[in-house]
């Protein structure tokens, strides 16, 4: 089978086709290529010979880009190329151009594509199509009313993708991650890479501010619990989905404190004593406005699972990055 | 004042310009100009000496076209224009150019217009947001999934309406029509057409079918009361509205039977007596799948108001029609 990633430089991408690789196969048959897409080409150097990988670089608001990377008539597409939030916010025209008009190439890809290919299309859509006031628990069937044109385009590409998936061009399904805890790497300029921060960043012995209170609570899932979400959505029998593609994916709804506590159980004192509190006013207001909790049975009940708890999720953000050291040490 | 109407050819959009003609000025400001704009150039006699009626032809689906409206910097603008759901369904392409591509382009020539300009917009959207499954009486929070192309767009509108406004590019209203009873006029292919056609053919002294059984519920407003909503929404101080710029209309949640037992109260039995059941599977399904009653809470809150009851509807119905046939006599 074939694969197309979009987005395949990001830190999801990255990991999803480094787990394809790594498993040879997605849904028990096995993966002969993997086109590997993003604004500046991945590079994947631990390649099986039974897989080709092609990578690419390229832009999605071109319609002929996708067009051509339709051609190959690939049998799953992964679609996580997106402007992020802030960028969105900040570059109107951009974000539309990205997430909006990207996502509607592809669609239209796929109908022009004719009857005869109707693809698996995983869409990553995110808990940004919410916004405040909430209920405490979002249930799934609360309304998309985003506070950002982020939120917005995914809402519109959602939506687009339920209409494409009725009218039997494609076989689609959304995925609404929640925030990705703990994000490897240098912090970014996120307004919720703290949540990642103040684990990553005391664990590499590094001092970590925290610009909100310890009440603070959020819903997150780890890297890997990402990927799952993604073959798992990329496999399952979507005959039982109905009409309504996109899904909140199951997480944990954890508050600032209790991840210090899991931290402390987990790495010891010295480590939780490099989080500095220092109250920003601008990001406690913008983390005001975000989801806390989610009622995601829909999800448990065709088979998406969420991270066991926060310690292991902060386990295995050990183990990956005593991988990665032996890796770059060369071990 | 100037006031753009798109869609003034349409039931409800010449309504509206009759009625803004009869009112000569709108939330206390006179109308100086209106242009009325249609897919074909609508046409209006009574037009007082104070106010310039502009009529034109056009396709909205044109950036070019719609730029050219906004030249003008109406104050207020109404947004009706669309390709209705039977449509838009029978033809994807044309569906989407005409209710998502012309309202992008609508969007966005009123945010390249510049900073100073920032109109008020009225969008018409439709209950067809919803897809079962429903709530018995779905809320304001309930979340919008469509399960027409017709419902996409008006709901991906919906979004970017919000979005627009949000970021400061427009003051945008959007409000979701019920099913408009009694439509004038000859009966349509609409699946909901019976409705309205149980009413106003047996007045008319014809035979109307009924494809439904007495018990369907549906939830429905009067052409005036569509109106009176508009107008309501293009002067109605929206600093309260907050970031969700859509709401449910206040409408009535009626059954066949009411409306039929309504009708031998207001006209007697032998009008009834014209009504010929003769259900039909297609159309039952259909109407199955339709929302049947609102919590419209919000819209009330902020002062839109519903039809007082059905019989109401019925007797400003034959009101309209003897004045419509006093005038077409001459008189």
């Amino acid at each position: 089978m074939r694969i197309l990633v979009l987005g395949a430089a990001g830190m999801v991408g990255r990991r999803l086709v480094e787990r394809l690789l790594a498993d040879k196969e997605l849904g028990g048959r096995a993966i002969a290529a993997i086109d590997a897409f993003d604004v500046v080409a991945p590079d994947f150097p631990d390649v099986p010979e039974t897989i080709t990988v092609t990578c690419e670089a390229g832009d999605i608001s071109s319609a002929e880009t996708v067009e051509g990377l339709i051609t190959r008539q690939p049998d799953v597409i992964f679609h996580l190329a997106a402007i992020v939030s802030g960028e969105a916010e900040a570059d109107f025209d951009k974000g539309y151009r990205i997430n909006l008009d990207g996502t509607r190439h592809l669609l239209e890809a796929i109908r022009q594509a004719g009857e005869a290919y109707r693809p698996r299309l995983v869409f990553t859509s995110s808990i940004a199509v919410f916004g405040a006031p909430f209920e405490e628990k979002i249930s799934d069937t609360f309304l998309s009313a985003p506070l950002t044109s982020y939120g917005t385009q995914k809402a519109i590409s959602e939506l687009l993708l339920a209409d494409y998936t009725r009218k039997g061009f494609v076989d689609g399904v959304g995925i609404r991650l929640p925030t990705i805890v703990v994000r490897p790497g240098k912090p970014n300029k996120a307004a919720s890479g703290f949540f990642s921060g103040i684990i990553r960043e005391p664990l590499a012995g590094l001092e970590a501010i925290l610009p909100v209170e310890d009440d603070v609570r959020h819903w997150i899932a780890s890297p890997a619990a990402a990927v799952g979400f993604l073959v798992h959505a990329a496999t399952m029998d979507t005959s039982t989905l109905g009409p309504r593609r996109s899904l909140n994916m199951p997480g944990l709804s954890v508050t600032v404190g209790e991840m210090i506590a899991t931290l402390q159980e987990v790495a010891g004192d010295e480590v939780v004593g490099r989080i500095r509190r220092e109250p920003d006013e601008p990001i406690r207001s913008m983390v005001h406005g975000w989801p806390r909790d989610f009622d995601t049975a829909r999800a448990s009940e065709v088979g998406f699972s969420a991270d066991a708890d926060f310690a292991s999720i902060i386990r295995a953000h050990i183990a990956d990055e005593e991988a990665r050291q032996a890796k770059e040490t060369g071990s």
